[in-house]
């Protein structure tokens, strides 16, 4: 199993964010080929001590880091890559990594 | 639905943090009431560019963000949430939010 985890720092316009996440970068990112699950935050993305610097988190799984990086490489994969530019100015930040449930 | 990821910069000693990590933060964390899933990263984490600034990642999952907030406000949450402070010198970043499958 591995994972890819994507932060989005809080944009200037959340709604427009939001309007676009949902209808067109969440849409574009499940078409990615060996997308296992992709699961996103809902509401406020929080510290345990109050506000975090992060508006949305996604989480999205794949069978192992070989089809994690099959799968960012393909069309789909550069396609939802590309769009980060379209609504994610304040920032995005990426981290993938292999990873098992303990 | 809800998370709490937990994101661990990375240490002076990879060896002594994995040990405390495997053998005491983790059999610690699996005692929070309410934890439905652990997942941990497994190997290097990076980013699609090549190497992050992170040595470990952990994804805790809760049926609710109420159960998540219960979790760590409990005792078995609170001795877990002091024993970053025994391994993480190097510093720990933990954001909590609701989520969804999309």
């Amino acid at each position: 199993m591995a994972t890819l985890v994507a932060f989005y720092k809080k944009p200037a316009d959340p709604k427009a964010f939001d309007q676009h996440y949902l209808s067109t970068h969440i849409p574009l990112a499940k078409t990615i080929p060996g997308l296992r699950r992709c699961e996103i935050s809902s509401g406020a993305v929080s510290t345990p001590q109050g506000e975090s610097p992060y508006h949305m988190v996604a989480m999205l799984s794949f069978d192992s880091l070989e089809a994690l990086q099959r799968g960012l490489a393909s069309a789909e994969g550069q396609a939802t890559a590309g769009d980060i530019g379209n609504f994610a100015q304040a920032g995005a930040e990426l981290l993938i990594f292999d990873s098992k449930v303990v």
